[in-house]
């Protein structure tokens, strides 16, 4: 197998250092351009120590210098930056995996509604595969551009999608009350409420009725559905720094047992390595941190007559750069596990 | 004022000792008997180097040591104690306000059912009276016996009960999705979730569909809806040691605006010094570590149409000790916030 | 005993909420003025919410109003500022309680030294008194000025004066290594080592040889010494939001046993309230959380011939706020515990 | 290169169960029996989800069925038990790495007076190699039995024996103060001091000037010194899962600048993967989570004359299994780095 080159767009906020992490590691992947604003002309190993025998200097985001050297991009950039150099990328024949919004959402106005920003390559759309592979694996062999979603929306899709398209449950009514450790909200956010003093030993919520990624989870349980769909969506923050709990609450379609539920679950994640389904226990974040792994569990709560489903994961791994590097694989034709199979680090 | 005495029945517990650190302080209390089984016959501030100057010396527990020497018993016991106690403390005049659940559900088969336990004393359920102030606020005063709720119901029940009343949101499809310190799990179960690097960086449901204090939910629930009622209720465990933040989905019963329902909670507890009905910002349970203050809000999804409570409180005050302090005040006719309004511990 | 009214300065860090906190519950005392430059024009109450019944609005920082309303001035300010209204409110009849180091330091150049800062009022130095009523108790009572410490301070020089004083182990040598809560950071530094996901999970130590609270260390143990001595004090950042452990090696100046040094830091503190000495178990941070107390012991390594000093307090109680609040006491000839023995938070 | 197959004696633990991750992805190893008294008869991926896919069923420990599969045993076990199963694995073939006490310490009376126990192989001291690669580099090749050090000897070993044999720190007067994750108290203690509320926004200090791994510290120091020597050692517990950083003080041996420190050190870890020497910025415990990395750093503090040396690591890594399969690498003559060179799990 040769060798791929890759450059990272946003290599020093979490998701970016991830990547760096998991590919300097990677047995087919040579790093090729790591982009920082902060850290231009720094060397990566000396900003993250972690890393220190990562020698590459850090660069402004910009094209060219991707286009030079590498056949993928793997972008995590604020919104509305891949729309800045991915139609070029695309142009020149680089391939890409934005973990941005940027191609996620195939209505550019429901984009412009959640981000305010106005799509100048709606074009691309509807080329663009949404990248969780365990739920739309055909499409991504051949991608040009690979929109990899939200780590909440992983999060609920991986439970939600397999039990709605086998008429399991229902697509209306669906609550979504997500628990995020704090590595969510990034790095360079160093706003009050991710000051330690402050997230520490708290629980709240936020952006209650008003999280951007409600519009990813609809669109796709629309998908399934046939129709437009509502979902309630609630995300949390909890003193971690890794890791989200999805709790969700859906109506039985049709009467149905927890093992039916189970069995269907397992059916479908059958023959992939990265989701495992659990009777018992019930799965915990812990087991997820720095792994491209998720756990699922069903449960019916038979005197409310509803439907429970528990998904674990971590937010940086298999809810952001674990799955780009998933995707990568996958892009490539190698095992879907290349470089990519470290159990979560516990405890 | 003459002064009371009071006796504790569980002091060494994380419920007993946060009532040891609010009586011992307390303007009219004196503290007469402590009882632990662990430590009889050590001094409680030995055992307990930040109470270091209470000088009572722990006992094992027994109804005579209270009866001779206290007006009021306070009991955080396991399942099942209480029932070997209070019918005597009663008839010899003592007045209890029990923390555990042995009076708290009116229907002794319902408590048979949860604590697999036969009730010895169902005669006195009549007139156990469910304790949350603010709810029931008439019959506390003369009350000989008190149930206080467990801290999962208090969580709950602050947010539900009013715009229940109100007639705001529907007694059916409710969803109570509870998030909790660990120190909610006592401190003598030493079991494998609490040990500090597994609870630690870890998020988890756990007694999906079948925890205890969906029972109390219910039973208040359908009181006001004069109706049987089924909710959901899924506990989690994060990662602090205080605090419990429950986010409750409901549906609405007539149309009403995010304001409306804000108006109907402020009224409610306008002349309630604990209670504190925020619009913005959302409640955090870190504002209430240590205090017997609670804090709601309500939220219209316009989105999905749904309801959505949030309320916080601290497990161990409001949610417990607290609570029972305020009932005692109550009890005795005095100000509701006598030694009991002491702010959150932030940060 | 007439109330008096208090101004604070710097009332929405995180030692002036502190005060707030206190103060606001303080039998003797009414809040006349809380200073804020971030959120001047706000309700205190509205800001933070665990304070929600506090009414009095955030005004800019200056001398007048306090002047106008106000007996004492509580200050806790950056470097610098309180040099700017201090002289003012002194002259006036204000007395001052000043938790910056403005006043702390006798020597003017070993401030600008320190703290960059040239001395503008050098000539208060010499009647500002060091606020540690333990062991300075007898200026404080008549004192217009108090300078009180900082929290590494604080820590070191409670566990060690009374045994140099005694002439149990020797001025020179001394090495405090102290670990911190997060808080000591404050809260309007948002820098990435404050950020949750980076000080989660993670121990590391700071300013080695270099930080400014080893001039105050030093300056007092010289005084008792007679002598210049140099001491090692290296500070920690540890995952928590309170607390500060110092461990203190020390060479013994004569032959004695661990049970001569613990009886004579009980004789030294056996009436004051607030220093606890232990022989078992060692102090834990967690038992002065929001709390005023402070925890000592002394072991001898017999191996290695060393005088071991442990010291347990909370950064924000006896380290900061809680001290003042003393001092305050003392000052106006109250009991020394008024407002101030509420116990440690625990678990 | 053919494959190795390993066995592992205490797989269930916190170190054990981290041999098994490593050792699970370890291109040239293959398990081939895993212990466990608690777990007995059940497979190691249920009882650890995180390791979901590793099918093997542990078993009792015995030396019998290692003989008859493995060729290489690593030991995670309690006090004496190796002790049982070393000698005959020895004899049989079997290459030991031991991380338990029972062979660290050369003189049988030295281990009996601080593990309470007689050794009952003490012919095999002489033999065992103190297992520290970067230290000791020359005899592991060929060892039959390595006896892997403590996590707290290891920080402390790495920072201070290359200063030692160069002449530039004096081998008297050492302190170390450590500060440990909760991790090292292992898994099957449930103590109190490591339930979440006790242990969580905690710091203390322990066993002060009695913990068992002075011992091994001393006996290391002494080697260079070529004369017995008293440490001063100092472990404290912080709040978090993994790592420790320890801060030693020691006096210079002779005048040598802050970059003369830094630069034996790096010298001395010049050709060594794992051992990274810092100037800027100061050794975090966070880089190191789940990696076999340590970070040392060495300062002058100029004003007491004293060097500080700082030195983080991952208690179960290189302060434990990481270290081991470092071990294991050498004895094979494979790199050292194979199947460990994973970077540590940032944020």
């Amino acid at each position: 197998m040769p060798m791929i080159t890759v450059g990272i767009g946003g290599a020093t906020g979490y998701g970016g250092v991830e990547l760096v992490r998991l590919l300097s590691r990677h047995p087919q992947v040579r790093l090729g351009f790591l982009s920082s604003e902060s850290y231009a002309g720094q060397r990566l190993g000396d900003v993250y120590p972690h890393l220190g025998d990562v020698d590459l200097v850090l660069e402004p985001l910009a094209a060219e210098p991707i286009i030079d050297s590498c056949q993928f991009a793997l972008l995590a950039l604020p919104a509305g930056k891949s729309l800045e150099i991915t139609p070029a990328l695309l142009k020149a024949g680089v391939r890409v995996i934005d973990v941005g919004p940027d191609y996620r959402l195939r209505d550019p106005a429901v984009y412009a509604r959640w981000y305010k920003l106005s799509h100048t390559s709606p074009d691309l759309l509807a080329e663009a595969v949404y990248g969780i592979p365990e739920l739309y694996p055909e499409p991504l062999r051949d991608a040009r551009l690979v929109a990899a979603p939200g780590c909440y929306p992983t999060s609920a899709l991986l439970a939600v999608v397999p039990l709605l398209r086998a008429g399991l449950i229902q697509a209306d009514d669906l609550v979504v009350d997500s628990k995020s450790g704090v590595s969510g909200a990034g790095r360079s956010s160093l706003a009050l409420p991710y000051h330690f003093p402050e997230a520490d030993e708290d629980v709240a919520a936020y952006a209650v009725g008003g999280h951007r990624h409600v519009a990813e989870i609809e669109q796709e349980v629309a998908a399934v559905a046939g129709r437009e769909v509502a979902v309630t969506f609630t995300p949390h923050l909890v003193p971690m720094s890794r890791g989200i709990l999805s709790t969700i609450y859906a109506k039985p379609a049709r009467s149905a047992t927890a093992a039916e539920l189970t069995a269907c679950l397992r059916e479908f994640y059958a023959d992939r390595p990265f989701v495992r389904v659990l009777e018992e226990p019930l799965p915990h974040t812990k087991w997820t941190a720095g792994s491209n792994y998720a756990y699922i569990a069903a449960r019916l709560d038979e005197h409310s007559g509803r439907v429970i489903l528990i998904s674990a994961l971590d937010n940086l791994g298999k809810g952001m750069s674990g799955q780009m590097v998933q995707c990568l694989n996958l892009m490539c034709g190698w095992e879907e596990t290349l470089g990519l199979d470290a159990p979560g680090l516990y405890p």
